[in-house]
């Protein structure tokens, strides 16, 4: 018989749970809060607990399912299982989450970096289409990335896919990261407000955005692409901005990669055609000659399910 | 019985050839003019008769043999084995390579890009220490890339590992692919001549290689490096430029892989450590912090013999 899969998508607010077919149906979803006090200690019996019981209130047995995958952020060591460096769930420490999630739930289990977690999400059932080569690029509060070459994620040494801390401007804006001009820091959430507050202070003429600004009042980065739908000029000059940074991070990607899609997801990629239009005439620009007759940028298609449908994908590699 | 392995290591001026066991060590080499006459409709029966006319002479069988391999330039269609657009060998038209080669001589062939298959030669048996995780760049006329994730490489929809035309300068020199700022542009022979010319245009103060740019003497990449290291300004200025848009290639490039190694080869490598560590410099200013210190930069170790090792290693995929 068919057997289901678990995907866990382990965020710094929210844990998502699913459970799925080996075809990646979704058939059962449900969520919780993050407990990230004592250190985030309560976090993987949170999610043994929460799985146990799912798995009780449902009447459905361990070996009805391959396992577990799950997608987190930190550095991990795949092959242990382990975490550390999740900032945003209070992880300083190594965490044995393979150890105690088998433990816990007598199921196999198998972890990935966030990012690449939602990139194999999309190539299962969104906008990746099952292609070989496909890489994609998540534009929420931070930039992150997940690239996928002869069929496999690449890894390399473990930070493989950080397309967030390519260089975009040398001697840019300061990165979380230490270094400067990251394309985390033009577009990601944050980084498109920091552009719009910059911009606010050098232009002079009329702008619904700059009138916000110099009111105080809070941006964000769907306000200043709502507002340059509606022709406000200095949101226009704001995304034109982001729009060239990315198509010249896109580009450069594509270059190395030369994959059939380029995907663009995340918070931001709320802006949907709009945003995608303007990346594409950037990419059109910085990209080789082959390369942009070839590749093809699109945006996700999966929303916030990704996370736990790529995670589920993870555990495809316990099927017989 | 080991069979052997034969790498033809197609270029513009000569045409090299050499037998190897399957290990990978060179047991005869030769070489050939390559004559681009007539639409170089002379060379694949060039290649044909040096083959057939070499294993006559060592008194060797086609059955001792696994295979050919072969780098070439130009767009190649890997399955189909047929080449186009290869202008330094005047191969304006589809040329089926791998038909005519396998007719030919009886023997099985493959075929990739020069700049792959050096990559591959690096990778076997020289820097690349047969790492899952390698990218090379190549640096000679032009640039060139090759890049291996998960022990493949990368070929994406083709045009994959073209990390020459990664920009690095928005609106900088245009370049022969009808962009701005590639990479190109700014560290090969070619690039660094100009950069050259440029700098010394600027500059006022004493300089030996300004000197020699005003009198008109032919300047190569060489006499920079050269001059660079007997302390010339102008040249450092030169070389610290070079360096730099290199070293942001490779961290850009690096962010993406994380490779175990990135290895440095062609011509103007030859300038050797005093260029890697000018170029490591920049690397570990641009890379992310998890990048920088686990990917290593090194330089190509085979010089011209990369090129028929790795075309010699693509007819491994043909041994038992």
């Amino acid at each position: 018989m068919a057997k289901k899969l678990i995907g866990v998508d382990l965020g710094g607010t929210t844990i998502k749970f699913a459970i799925l077919t080996e075809n990646g149906e979704i058939q059962q979803k449900w969520s919780l809060r993050t407990n990230i006090l004592d250190e985030g200690s309560h976090i993987v019996p949170d999610i043994v607990d929460s799985i146990n019981h799912h798995l009780d209130l449902y009447k459905m047995s361990r070996d009805q399912f391959v396992g577990i995958g799950m997608g987190t952020p930190g550095t991990i060591d795949r092959d242990k299982g382990t975490v550390i460096g999740a900032y945003n769930l209070n992880w300083k420490t190594t965490q044995h989450v393979k150890d105690d999630i088998e433990k816990g739930t007598g199921m196999k289990f198998a972890v990935d970096n966030d990012a690449n977690v939602a990139a194999l999400g999309e190539l299962w059932k969104g906008a990746g289409n099952e292609g070989d080569d496909v890489a994609f690029i998540t534009l929420g509060t931070g930039v992150g990335g997940g690239l996928i070459s002869n069929g496999k994620l690449i890894h390399g040494l473990g930070a493989g896919g950080e397309v967030g801390h390519m260089i975009v401007k040398p001697n840019g804006y300061l990165c979380t990261c230490g270094n400067h001009g990251c394309l985390e820091q033009y577009a990601s959430a944050t980084g498109i407000v920091h552009i719009a507050q910059d911009k606010a202070e050098e232009y002079e003429g009329d702008s619904r955005l700059k009138a916000m600004i110099d009111n105080g009042d809070e941006i964000t980065a769907k306000i200043v692409f709502d507002l340059a739908k509606e022709n406000d000029y200095l949101a226009n000059v704001v995304v034109d901005e982001v729009c060239m940074y990315l198509g010249l991070a896109c580009a450069n990607l594509s270059d190395a990669l030369n994959p059939e899609y380029l995907v663009i997801g995340g918070g931001v990629s709320a802006a949907g055609d709009f945003l995608l239009k303007r990346v594409n005439a950037n990419f059109k620009k910085f990209a080789f000659p082959t390369v942009k007759t070839s590749t093809q940028l699109k945006l996700a298609e999966l929303g916030n399910d990704a996370g736990v449908i790529g995670a589920a994908s993870l555990a495809r590699q316990f099927m017989d």
